[in-house]
């Protein structure tokens, strides 16, 4: 009945996605529906389509769901595989583990080469398994490319090498759901068949949307693919794709938003984006350092530019921690998954993100570790901030 | 290069669907995205599940989608049916079409109970072809409650007398993606197993949200379906929604949008929402006899309350009508589907929506035809005025 | 306690001012303020400052307050003239009775030209008084353009040569606050002094802005008037004005919608934009004629584009009808004012409107004379109709 | 022609007014404008105006001008006092200046208390001169509450206490325009006769609205008051206010702010607002003292709990450290007003506002000093946060 006093002031909303939705894309949602059939609906369409490509820095096509990235993972395997194909992944994470429940779901067989959560997946690893299959018995190596749980990137250019090696023929699917927006990533240069993105991280959007970027192998493969499909079917999309309408009624308001999301990358511009995220991640591990904390990861090549995964001392509970920071700082931080729960906490500096708005989110850190006892030294943000003011 | 001359004042939305969003309902989508596993989201989203319940007038769950319609549709057959399995569809119209296609797509074998898109389906029809099915091959009987296409309702009360007087075991699927809201519905009172609806018809928000209410017979029907499926599985959904969560990010901000549907369907009273429809959809009816033309349904006790279809005479092309109207009177009305393409436009008048706008369509119609060169009798609009008037 | 049903659908707002406000520029006041001292703010005042001049039609200043109308009314009265000073006006409606009451209150001596308030002012009874004036004691001509209580236009081009003609040295200052942006409006070309207007008619805004536009002889006389001022002193708004900011806050989020306003009225085109109203205008003109009722003004060249004031015959209440229109059909009129209170109502047709939301109007306003049994024939809107689909 | 790129992330508005306006707010003022003369206005107004009265802890009328603070000064003055009259002022800082700039333009005859610009007015010297008044020609005393040139506070009930010990008639006059909603403050408990405020500051909204509450006695002095007025004048007011409504048109879409201001307020309690803000002034304090730097005001019981005058040493410029702050850091801070310019620098801590977002700002400021080359001692953002933290 009675409510607990109001809070005062914007929340931080630091999980690592979804992310910091900049006004002006909120304001581009917040407008009347037009008919998606009518002929304003197609200019949006074709801009919104051209849009991506130039994001996922590509120029074959770029499917659009309106549906959360867990739909564009899905859409990915039903458009490419048949019942009882075997598909290489590589247990990097929880969204590694989730892709996996989902593929054996859905009727595929993963191998899954493990890892300790604590890097990304090992291009020499997949080589070894894509060599050892001689009959080409592997249909997929599927990649997430930012494991959002663990802050590890896997080296997709790495990746696409071992594959050009051994000359398999598989597909090569990469997850770049929190990593398209804040890392550069290239479609095309890496010859990826299957990029899968959604609008909640890096594109700085409310979820709703998810993408598929498909390369002509993809798309060959689609042709055989028996895994039974409408929702997510490719060639529907693209053909009416081709004048800027989609086959069923799209995500409307969120491609009003979407066209904002192009015009602002555009006006910061795509290696200034990059800069500043490997800049707030390296301020980050700083401050994480000098608290005398671990980060999730300790491969020094696969720290992500989009989050920071900050272990706990044993005995200390990372979620009681993230409670009292929500409840005492007005920050929401990510909860550790899978076989990190209560063990990390993850800080997203991801989409639309400026200095001072780490230092507030890396101060609220510190003052919640002060606050719930978890032992550390201080001088976390202090430490970030001579960074950040180094390189301002 | 150079842009057309603005122009003034409100566009009129007047397809069936996407159809007019209150201004309060845009207003509550555009605020900052909330952390989808945090305790406000918890609350959010209990919130939205049990308004859903009132809406569609049930006690069972209501599964929550961040897709559109047409993955309802899809999550209905995934979730219940298995490969190779009959079901029963009558093909009143162009969206009963494409369900019609999306079931053989998914490996299903339809039944497909014809019509002349001029009425709703015939229950005595249905009724013949189950009492004939002795040995229960039809699984599942598929009913498009509001056919957009044509604005011919089919009754489902009716349909579900005939299933029960012959004691047949299919579950019956209802598409309600353009009645509910608009027309009075009830999941429970009906024994509908599945109830298909999405956000942006009667719902009055923009699309990007659709809905599954699964009666426990279905639940128990999930259970031995073999179709695969993962992003619209109901256990999994189930499981996180008994505490207000989804298992995959959900789309968050169209749920703000939800809350406050709710909120305002209460303020005006679901008998008063639906007595407008029929108020509105009676006066366009007055207007097409007027203008001396046809409405798409020709049955009288099948009108929708939602949409009116009108048939331009023979000679004469639908299409040209509503393209003059749109760039003479800045109003979108929907096109003919399927067999009657260029035969017959749409008016939409679903949604939030008064006299005065339904006066303005009405006008807007009227002048089109005579701009268009449409044999008709002037008095239309006038007509409407009359009925309203005489029932304000 | 228990609130009456929601009404559902959108309002119509056809009073003659605050008028219908475009998306576009509700969603551009929609965002966070800024500091009114940073460089960001001095480019928007300059944006803001020249989009003025250009709807003004002018070369001199335009200076910005933050409040309604009236405070710009004041404005230029106390800038200009010193305590006792003599002024003529023209008794044309209530607005200009209001200014009158103004003038008395600061201390002037008004001369009261009267009218019967169904036509504008005379400039031929307005010459005649400046050629007795040999003294020039007159030192201010103050006209409303367009008297928004009656819809009646005084033709400020013809004022102007009477005083011309009769080569009178005192100021002339117009009210424009009711025709700028719905009829054509010159200040250079036609000499004005002191142009008054407000954001929240023709200029499609919210309330809260107003304006003065400012001729050298008018800032001539300022320098030599004694009326008290402080708020209102052109000088100090003149000197921050050049570098695009205020002596004081400004209102800053409006300015954000005027910078949209500016935009929006170049994308209409300004002789589209007055042929709209002129069109609108006939349109009403022709539909009251069917209906068998009188426009408040009886002078065929001196009917405003901008609002249509209609009598009611004796013995029925004007806001009677306007309270069943309000109730019935969610539509707001503008009450009758002064000495025809009740004995009219108003219709604004002008600001961001189509000719749909006129077609509503006029239906509404068709409905409400029937409901309210004011005698009448029916046939209004269909005339309204006929002049708009043959004119469209 | 080439703009520079985007800076990412929310820009810290941190000058002492306007403050950061509430999301809620921003929502609420965007919507359409409504008829201020129609019913559902008049709920609106009254809402409002009873609104005011919690705020300003008063019964006594509050009057809502559409207009910036600058006006409500004016309408303090112009309201209650006649040509020549004498009122006797505190030379506090700049807006003290300010504000006496305008009673000598009005007509009035200030005596002119000064101060260093270091401390609030002084109650016993503002006694001393009101004692020697024994004819009683001094007939308003005017006090700045919270002088937002230099952060120090007048303490007004000390002043009240000084003007009931001489038993002095005049009238008390306060601006309380950056101390409301930030500061406790009670209109009827300290018998302010006139209390002056503006919608951008404590009250959380964009500039566009000003207040006077007005007690008795000031009522009873307008009745004599000389001074020309309209637009400000009280009575007009207040008939018009006694059923909701205003005697021109209000800011209406302001006034659909203030509705959510209320409710925010409420909603987080007026005794949390001020601790609020106290606590924050103190962290910032800390900073500023960790920092080696001093604030403008020196007087312990005199700082405020709004905003932070910092000084910057000898031989640096204020204002180039507050470009370079807003070039890299992306946040605005207040410049030096008047003898201040460019030796100091102003940090608002008031509106809507949390813990985080002062470090943000702090923790800007920090870097800043070192970016800039200002000589300090590193630690200030470090001292803030262990207080924060230490009283979290």
């Amino acid at each position: 009945m009675s409510q607990p006093p109001r809070v005062a002031g914007r929340h931080f909303l630091q999980i690592p996605g979804p992310t910091n939705v900049p006004d002006r894309v909120l304001r581009a949602i917040d407008r009347p529906v037009i008919d998606h059939r009518g002929p304003e609906f197609g200019e949006l369409g074709r801009t919104c389509l051209a849009g991506l490509q130039e994001i996922f820095q590509t120029r074959e096509p770029v499917v659009i769901y309106p549906a959360s990235g867990t739909g564009a993972w899905e859409a990915a395997l039903v458009n490419t595989l048949s019942p009882g194909d075997t598909v290489l992944m590589a247990r990097t994470g929880w969204f590694a583990v989730l892709w996996n429940d989902m593929a054996r779901k859905l009727g595929l067989e993963p191998i899954f080469l493990d890892t300790d959560w604590r890097r990304g997946a090992d291009p020499a690893g997949i080589g070894a398994i894509l060599r050892d299959d001689r009959s080409h018995r592997i249909k997929a190596v599927c990649i997430v490319h930012n494991e959002t749980s663990t802050g590890c990137v896997t080296h997709v250019d790495q990746v696409r090498r071992v594959m050009d090696e051994c000359r398999h023929p598989a597909l090569l699917m990469v997850d770049a759901i929190s990593s398209l927006g804040a890392m550069e990533y290239r479609h095309d240069d890496w010859s990826v068949d299957v990029t899968i993105c959604g609008s909640q991280k890096g594109l700085m959007m409310p979820p709703g949307l998810s993408f598929n970027a498909v390369s002509q192998k993809a798309m060959a493969a689609n042709k055989t693919a028996k895994l039974p499909r409408n929702y997510w079917d490719w060639p529907a999309m693209l053909e009416m794709n081709a004048t800027g309408y989609f086959p069923y009624t799209p995500g409307i308001n969120l491609l009003f938003g979407l066209v904002e999301v192009v015009k602002l990358m555009r006006e910061e511009g795509f290696d200034n984006i990059f800069a500043r995220h490997a800049r707030h991640a390296e301020a980050t591990r700083r401050a994480v350092r000098a608290w005398g904390l671990e980060t999730q990861c300790d491969e020094p090549l696969d720290h992500s530019a989009a989050l920071t995964a900050v272990r706990v001392p044993e005995g200390h509970s990372a979620d009681k921690l993230r409670r009292i920071i929500l409840e005492r700082f007005n920050m929401s931080l990510g909860t550790g998954l899978g076989q990190i729960q209560d063990r990390a906490f993850r800080i997203g500096h991801l989409g639309d993100f400026g200095d001072l708005q780490l230092m507030g989110t890396l101060s609220g850190v510190e003052m919640g570790l002060r606050v719930a006892g978890v032992p550390h030294r201080a001088g976390g943000a202090q430490a970030a901030m001579d960074y950040l003011a180094g390189n301002a």
